[in-house]
């Protein structure tokens, strides 16, 4: 090991550089404690001789020495001139070799990570969400977003804002937002580690991933026509503490839970003292009757936390969702809500009120619901004519997206991908499951896509499933 | 227990209700069937029949029906008129006593929660945090905010906002968003549940609540006028997976950790393995000196996360800070935030982004350091005048609050209390204790306190200082 020399380096500093001299003098001898090359103790050249061996002022030394007094990396004693802080932890770190790339490679070098992060699945290549083209999932008619209302709104509250709208608020806020973390906030007050929940197989992958990073152990329940099969999941899996459920349109498939699944969901959670996580992320748009009724409202047990979202009838990165849950979980709630992130943004929540107050959530709800209804129609009208009889469309009567299912062992990653290279951005079915895939098939949003490009993009679609 | 009678009772209907007579006659039969009312298979009357016993349009029954229908409640059979479904689960709940209050009383009754939700305490009565007037600590200036420019920029932005600038957006955000948040998003990369963590005694409450609800196990560890001691952290838990300190103005005591402490901490990590979780929340502001080098730019090992926030600089209800992290950690930051909430909202950091890029940011940083610095040394000079030398004024040097820290078993907690009766918002020292409090006093937030303001309530506290 080399011994640093007598007297520390003097440093370098560069005219060209945006950094001010005074900066750059008590950087460089910060740097050259930091990496040991100079000694607790160790003696100073004075602030004159310094300044003019660098030909800078004495002024401009003089910062920099006060501020590396003032953080204690120099101590200065009357008579005693400058020294390097003998508090400083001597032999703290060897010298380092002379290697200049040194620290990068080692701050880049892998790491041994935490035995609990395979719980959160690092996100593999998935082409199909890498656009925002023809039938990419969960994708909204942003174009139609009354935008111009909505900056009036924003700029009513910000413009003169009250200062309680700036200033911290309340963890509840208007109300809480984003419903994946009404999802994560659920999952925390609700779940332990190693508690087993339900997930619907297939299923929604953003949920899985937030019950994981809770500790959860997830309990894949296969849905049918009816939805999530309850008794599938008590023979699996009886004493779940919880199952999340989407019943109005289960995502991917898209079916609507029938009512006896539902009571017997609600039965099976009352006997065994389970929670039912309802996420209702589309529910608003249905086509073929009113919106249908939620467990929530069926629960006579306070055992179903309601979790639904404004992404997709204003638009996704509002980041804004609500919760319905029983009184006497609220105060947990709002403990881990504000242990989360304190509380919400307070402008948008400001101006989603006054959204709602002034009719223009209802009219663009309307408006909207026409607009996807009328997508929806061509879509399934094109699907009829394109697809051959082995592909079946399910799930269409509600929602942003439908699915066509084929049957056996068919492709649907590989035509996912091919799609993805032509510009369409299909899902496929099997990338939904936790465990092997019983059913095959391309998951298709339509509220991101025009009632005139659907045609030809089904078309090309064609192309690509006869091609595969 | 009783039976339901053999016929479905009728429904009633409400004319005066706003809510639709088709609605009202679905929502009371699926009520009589959720609570058990009715059997499977029962038989319902004809539409013709109930729409004359009701009063109203047949078409008015039918749509009920065929809602009822559509869901699952009801089946109707060629032949047979329609039957409450008979795949409804039989006797799946006992019907109800004919108490009406019993569904809320038992949705009220306590329920046993769960064994791990200690790790978040629910809050206590926190009087001090009840106001927004003087010395209330975390609360900046937010009248002197720009808020014409910044309301100018979230119009520029949301008035004609690009498609991708409303959709789902990237985890990473511009950046990510709300320090608490990076603290809750860091906590689940870096620790398993049990690890220990060094936390600073006195320290924030905030981040011990969100690294405990990540199932660490909190270490405290003293602070001195030099920051953290780390060599008693040492010996009491040498084995800590992480450390979380505020170095450049230790929350709450004000304190800037030494240099030699900076050095030893991240020694102390790099012989570990440990990681070091630096809270920056306000050295933008500081009085004697520039601001001072983070711990993350001293780190040779990639072993600090360094969390900043804007809450202090623009305004806290924008929810938005920042984290600095190691590159290799990088993808599992990414999981974890879209595991939590997706992606941060985009208007706000577009606007941001702006706010900074015009010389906004700078502008306002530099008028408030000067209005903050007046706002402190009207504060220190009230404090030496009024206070006797019974009490000391420490951590002035930085950021938006200092304490006042007394000798000897002071009841702090009762001053605090008198105080916010006096529409006065000292936070007691005793209060950000984990353990016994070792040192009592109060701390005085002066960012949201005017200097005009300052004397009086000054003289106001010592008041009920001397009262007490």
């Amino acid at each position: 090991m080399k011994r640093a020399p007598a007297f520390p380096p003097l440093v370098s500093i560069d005219r060209r550089s945006a950094q001010p001299l005074y900066r750059q003098v008590y950087e460089r001898y910060r740097e050259a404690i930091v990496d040991g090359r100079v000694r607790p103790g160790q003696r100073l050249p004075s602030t004159r001789a310094l300044a003019a061996e660098l030909r800078i002022s004495r002024i401009t030394v003089l910062s920099a020495f006060e501020q590396l007094v003032a953080e204690g990396y120099f101590e200065s004693r009357v008579g005693a001139g400058t020294v390097v802080a003998r508090s400083l932890p001597d032999e703290l770190r060897p010298p380092l070799p002379p290697d200049p790339d040194r620290a990068p490679r080692r701050r880049h070098r892998p790491r041994r990570l935490l035995p609990r992060h395979p719980a959160i699945r690092l996100r593999g290549p998935e082409p199909w969400l890498g656009g925002g083209g023809a039938f990419r999932v969960s994708q909204p008619a942003v174009e139609h977003f009354p935008a111009a209302v909505w900056s009036s709104l924003l700029a009513r509250h910000s413009r003169n804002p009250l200062a309680r709208m700036l200033n911290y608020g309340d963890p509840m806020g208007h109300r809480p937002s984003g419903s994946q973390q009404a999802l994560a906030i659920t999952a925390r007050v609700l779940l332990d580690p190693g508690h087993h929940v339900w997930v619907e197989e297939p299923g929604y992958r953003g949920a899985r991933d937030v019950l994981s990073m809770a500790g959860a152990r997830l309990a894949p329940v296969p849905v049918d026509h009816e939805g999530l099969d309850v008794t599938a999941g008590m023979a699996a899996c009886a004493r779940a503490r919880a199952a999340y459920v989407t019943p109005s349109h289960q995502y991917p498939l898209g079916m609507t839970m029938s009512a006896s699944r539902r009571l017997q969901l609600l039965d099976w959670a009352r006997r065994t003292g389970a929670w039912v996580i309802e996420d209702d992320y589309d529910s608003e748009y249905r086509y073929e009757s009113f919106p249908i009724g939620a467990l929530q409202g069926l629960d006579r047990d306070a055992r179903v936390i309601y979790i639904g979202t404004f992404s997709k009838i204003l638009f996704p990165s509002l980041r804004c969702g609500y919760l319905v849950i029983p009184l006497d979980l609220v105060p947990r709630f709002v403990a881990v809500r504000e242990a989360m992130d304190i509380f919400p943004a307070s402008l948008p929540q400001a101006a989603l009120t006054d959204f709602i107050n002034e009719g223009e959530f209802g009219r663009h709800l309307r408006r909207m619901r026409a607009l996807y209804g009328d997508r929806r129609a061509t879509l399934v009208e094109a699907l009829g004519r394109e697809l051959g009889s082995d592909l079946s469309v399910i799930g269409d009567a509600a929602g942003m997206h439908l699915a066509v299912t084929a049957r056996g062992r068919w492709p649907d990653h590989v035509m996912a991908l091919r799609a993805a290279q032509r510009g369409l951005w299909v899902m496929p079915l099997s990338s939904c499951y936790l465990g092997p895939p019983t059913r095959r098939g391309l998951v298709l949003g339509y509220g991101g896509t025009t009632a005139a490009e659907i045609p030809s993009a089904v078309h090309r679609l064609r192309r690509v499933i006869a091609s595969t």
